[in-house]
């Protein structure tokens, strides 16, 4: 069984919230981790809805220092405190965000019973800013009115599945496992040397997760978003509006499909409509006329990776 | 027909939002010009949901720098912003306020199309913060962890009414009229002095709102709400919780039953539930065994001043 990948959808709005849509913010789960992308108001909300748990949540990146990415930290930080965590909770983002941010939380969160550590990472260099055993998140350097990341989420390449039948028949004693799952080959008792592939199946190639906005059209990211997965890339307007678009930095549904073909990816998501939009099917099938395997985002969705 | 003065709940919860109840925040409509009682993360949200007019608010007034009351502040301020707002926004907060909210606004709202003006007050005293020709709002000192002050809403003294008929009669010229409205007698061209209660009617009295929350019970509040037609009070907890009540500062629906008698106002609405009273009609009925003119907050109701 495939471990969990997935992505939670808090909300997908753009920078009005609505009656349809909450402000950017979601949860990408690897493995019962919980890792938050952007923190908009109410993001706190959306997540208790949503019945996510927050102990399982260590690690928020924010992609810009624009409000709608990010005005959820205050009230989330504090509900945290208010909840008792200890564990302490880590913020990656631009190095303003520490000079901002902090000033704020010493004030209102004097009782915090955590630590809250900022994390600068650079916008303008694709860079990986975050790794452990399983995951690797690296920056995605978009094109917006200010400096704005994406975030690439990588699974670590996994050990091969070891064959029981395999080890069983030629009595692999259990001190030799791990050494098989890290490719070491086998020798009998007898002597017989015994390839390391007769007791192994390759492991499901490491799944990728991108996640694109705010941006303009960028060809740049596309060599590094390439065969991802999945893609959440913004679609603010439908082509229509491309006048508006480029004049915010935003992107058309029809370009982030046609980032999407060109990189290659298995699934696009998009999201970050404009409060304009009345009728988000008409961005889908904008979308899908390119990239066929698109779909809208929506609060409360999850997304396999 | 009286003037319109009523209350307008967007959020009557406790420091923690639930799926029950939005952050604290209210809005005062006293003639269609709007007043907002505090602030908390997702009042934006509220305020669009209760379809009030952003562009008929124009002063805003916060009773305490604790998040729950005015993390909500950076989310509508930038929006207003978007919205393309040109009238100046005036923020009543203690000084701190300023400190705290102006290099947050400065760095996030940067192309604000209009400007903020905070105005300090100070809460341990019973003031006049704000007038105009219709209303004075005045701060009542309370009893918090931190400085905290509710507010008094005023109507001020209106003119009495002019009885039509006796102006005919007597055949008043209209330049006097001003003059009789605010207590003039009439001499006619006969030269008979007509006294000024003939042609006027006493105006309603002043109505008046208080606004009580976050407190400890706290009996000097009463000379400044005596008599008030409607108490908004925290009722944070059931008595059975009068430990912990005292513990944080806060009150018993008992302890604001007890308020509302003790000062004769008129009416009586307890708020400020905690995220664990599963069922509020314990608090109701606690109230009304001493108040019985006592009803609960709910977002979205209207409450006649």
């Amino acid at each position: 069984m495939m471990e969990r990948f997935e992505v939670n959808i808090l909300g997908c709005g753009s920078a009005l919230p609505t009656s349809r849509h909450a402000l950017s913010s979601q949860v990408v789960n690897l493995r019962d981790k919980l890792f938050m992308i952007d923190c908009g108001e109410g993001t706190q909300l959306q997540f208790r809805f949503l019945k996510l748990k927050f102990q399982r949540l260590n690690r928020i990146f924010i992609s810009h220092l624009h409000g709608d990415h990010c005005f959820g930290l205050f009230g989330l930080i504090s509900s945290l405190g208010l909840l008792g965590r200890t564990a302490d909770l880590h913020v990656h983002a631009q190095a303003d965000a520490e000079k901002i941010f902090r000033p704020v939380l010493d004030y209102f969160c004097k009782e915090l019973t955590y630590k809250v550590f900022f994390h600068a990472f650079n916008p303008t260099k694709n860079e990986l800013i975050f790794e452990d055993r399983t995951l690797k998140v690296s920056t995605i350097p978009l094109k917006h009115r200010v400096p704005c990341a994406g975030f690439l989420f990588e699974e670590k390449p996994k050990s091969p599945h070891i064959i029981r039948e395999m080890i069983d028949f030629y009595q692999v004693p259990v001190s030799r496992i791990a050494g098989i799952k890290a490719g070491a080959d086998f020798v009998t008792l007898e002597g017989e040397l015994v390839a390391n592939r007769v007791f192994t199946r390759p492991a499901e190639p490491p799944r990728k997760y991108a996640y694109c906005l705010d941006t303009a059209y960028y060809e740049k990211i596309i060599p590094i978003i390439e065969g991802v997965d999945l893609l959440y890339h913004e679609a603010t307007f439908s082509h229509e509006d491309i006048v508006r678009a480029k004049e915010t930095y935003h992107s058309s549904a029809r370009q982030a499909a046609l980032i999407a073909q060109a990189a290659h990816v298995k699934k696009l998501v998009i999201a970050h409509f404009s409060a304009r939009v009345t009728d988000e099917n008409i961005l889908l099938n904008e979308a899908r006329e390119i990239f066929p395997d698109t779909i809208l985002a929506d609060e409360g969705i999850v997304l396999k990776v």
